[in-house]
């Protein structure tokens, strides 16, 4: 793996230490400080919905009865816990719900892993805004590059990329956090590497969004532990029989280092705005552009959606009978679109909507082709109109956001939706505020969330 | 993986986990029971020797520093963790030295990864000794069950058996010490499964030891959540992408099924009696043996060491410098033996010894022969005596002990000289004595190891 051609360079450990170390706050673009506060706003958001999900209370209590001291909050619940506890409930909860963003250079998601992991570190250490910043950009980017490296094989193999990729992530953002000495950073990096362990056999369970605070904690622990002198060499990620030749049947460092297509993969982020699978998020979009059209139901003859081959076994449920099939549900989707219908809270999909006749008769008259050369998260619609004339609209949703008022202004509205009902409309709009404006701040204690203390149920 | 020509026996996950939960003390040989004891008495001796060292120290210091409460003491230190930061520290000292025992059904180390877990959990819960030593077994048997699915191919591959095996055999015995539900072991066994992880890239650093720690505290902690109602399904070890089909290039349930040769693979155990590479550890019985039969240093004119051909690269340092290539040697190790040397102790490779010109003079009269044909851990030594006659003895450290008092004698001895440095004379006698009459004890406080008090240096 290491790259036998360019003797100058290091090789893939060292080389990928140092580019987390080399982070500074000062040199990011405006745009990117923009971007990370998004992504970190879209964590919060996605934090609070799940953090009360009896899964989520079910670890807090495990951790409090096997003995978890320490005096990092839990997000949505009364107690304090150790640094590792917290980044194992805060990952798992960031990623409960699936809601979180998304980058393609994993296949998987990188904030719910590297914000988790340094938020109790930094928090701990009473670190700046602006060092939190730097570190988690640097993790997202390892993220994203050591996702490049193992490819797609590594999760055609059965990996689950979020949870493999995601512990050297975290473990390259607290170590640039600890600012490591490059060998230690190094040291970090295969700490996590030979921890990574995450299966996609387990998706469907709770155990998916587990492993995303699992990689948290891991990457957490190995940077902690490189820094107090523990040793674990410095070549294995590109060892012979290191993490990413025993991991992928098909690495490729040149795909690691080549550059981003434009500067950071940070740029290239994805956020859900829907909590339905990703696949129906296009045609949702696609509705809400024809009803901005000023397109009314009442004109509707009939639909046809076009969408990537893939979705036929993703997400084409024709007539979904609960919530969660609704979620997979290209029909049902198009139509709340279509209707103007929130989809972004979480509990979008009630029982009096599944038995709407406007949603039904919506959906009945709508039509799926799938195509092999569609792009994976695209969609087209086009309707028929009453009067004979057709109406069309696509999107891609597998596009970044072009412009970034608008994505603040959408995920404004997507953090409000999933925190009110959980921290009341005061706190959250304190919440969203300070972290909006959190690099301006001397220390991270607005970002410490005030909940209404709830003891957990014992 | 299932096996779809018997449909009346269950599927690989749920098969294990009713094996591990249908354990009872009871039903356990006497033979059985002792051999357990041995395991357990091992396991107190290594982690005593180790529980100094500089990278243990450093693991207690970070756990504190990151915030484990708990009331569960580690050993050798003064401090009171977690259950999980106990099983982490416990584990990673057990197998620090890489002087404990070993089972070839899984190329690796159960006892290190398996009682690391349990001791913890049985302390929090106030178990009988009993029911500590029918999950110990538990555990152990499933380690080499599932070692046997893996293979050697899972071993070449590059995956250290010891952790990713050793991780599903310690929740097997977590989920039978807390006598789980058959659903709900099966879950904690795919929990420990999805976080399977550790690289053999990292032989050679921290890292090796650490793994069996982190395998000791992820298995408990599938145990602990599947207890809390945290779901993972059912069927995450044979999965077509679940753990097997991952982790191992061919997988073979029938090997895992196939009953051991004499009822429990446990009867097979093997313990290291010197503080040297294992592959050594035929010569100095060959050694131990000629001299008693009288053999005297003075008496030899050359040797012979006869052994298999692994040993030519792992073992096979002709004049050592260090204690640690003292430990590689053949030469050096066959002179211990016919000098009758102990090389029990950590520091039995002196530089005092290094030097000695009774030692030097004897292994410069060997000469070492590697032979394809020969057992793995088999030695031969043929003596050619001043007077022109020839002795000769053979040794396999590949084949468990026939005789149980014997072994018992050794462990004590072994067990004396590594935790009297530690905990003293009086202190060690009562340990050694209160763990081989552990099963007639009501609870484990006689386990606890009182250490003289040591404030951990932050």
């Amino acid at each position: 793996m290491s790259d036998r051609h360019a003797p100058d360079r290091p090789a893939a450990t060292r080389w990928l230490a140092e580019y987390a170390l080399a982070f500074e706050y000062d040199a990011l673009s405006a745009d990117a400080r923009r971007i990370a506060r998004h992504c970190i706003l879209d964590w919060y958001a996605v934090t609070l919905a799940a953090c009360r999900e009896d899964g989520i209370t079910a670890m807090v209590q495990d951790e409090l009865d096997a003995g978890a001291g320490g005096a990092v909050p839990v997000i949505g619940h009364a107690a304090a816990v150790s640094q590792y506890a917290a980044a194992l409930i805060h990952g798992a909860a960031a990623h409960w719900l699936d809601y979180d963003d998304v980058n393609l250079a994993i296949t998987g998601h990188p904030t719910a892993v590297v914000y988790s992991a340094l938020l109790p570190l930094a928090q701990s250490r009473g670190s700046s805004a602006r060092e939190l910043t730097a570190a988690f950009v640097a993790g997202y980017e390892v993220a994203c590059r050591v996702g490049r490296w193992l490819g797609d094989a590594h999760y055609r193999h059965g990996y689950h990329a979020t949870a493999t990729v995601g512990a050297v992530a975290a473990a390259a953002a607290c170590a640039r956090l600890l600012r490591l000495a490059p060998e230690q950073a190094a040291t970090a990096l295969c700490l996590a590497g030979t921890q990574a362990g995450g299966l996609k056999a387990m998706f469907g369970t709770m155990a998916k969004p587990l492993h995303a605070g699992l990689a948290a904690r891991n990457g957490l622990m190995a940077a902690r532990l490189a820094a107090r002198g523990i040793e674990a060499g410095q070549d294995g990620l590109e060892a012979p029989q290191g993490y990413a030749a025993v991991l992928s049947p098909a690495p490729d460092w040149n795909a690691a280092i080549a550059a981003p297509p434009r500067d950071l993969h940070l740029m290239e982020r994805l956020f859900k705005y829907h909590a339905s699978c990703y696949g129906t998020h296009a045609v949702i979009e696609c509705g809400r552009k024809l009803r901005e059209q000023g397109l009314r139901p009442c004109d509707i003859a009939s639909i046809t959606l076009h969408a990537n081959r893939g979705s036929e076994t993703m997400c084409n449920i024709a007539a979904p009978q609960t919530a969660n099939e609704a979620r997979f549900s290209l029909r049902m989707n198009a139509a709340y679109g279509l209707l103007g219908l929130d989809a972004s809270a979480i509990d979008a999909y009630t029982a009096t909507r599944l038995a709407d006749p406007a949603i039904i008769a919506l959906r009945e008259c709508m039509d799926v082709q799938c195509h092999d050369d569609m792009a994976m998260m695209a969609s087209r619609m086009v309707v028929r109109r009453r009067d004979g004339s057709t109406l069309e609209a696509g999107h891609d949703a597998g596009v970044p956001a072009a412009d970034i008022d608008e994505e603040a202004a959408r995920l404004q509205e997507k953090f409000l939706a999933l925190a009110v009902p959980v921290i009341g409309v005061h706190a959250a709009s304190e919440l969203c505020e300070a972290i909006l404006d959190m690099d301006a701040a001397a220390d991270l204690r607005a970002l410490a969330v005030n909940v209404p203390a709830r003891a957990p149920r014992m």
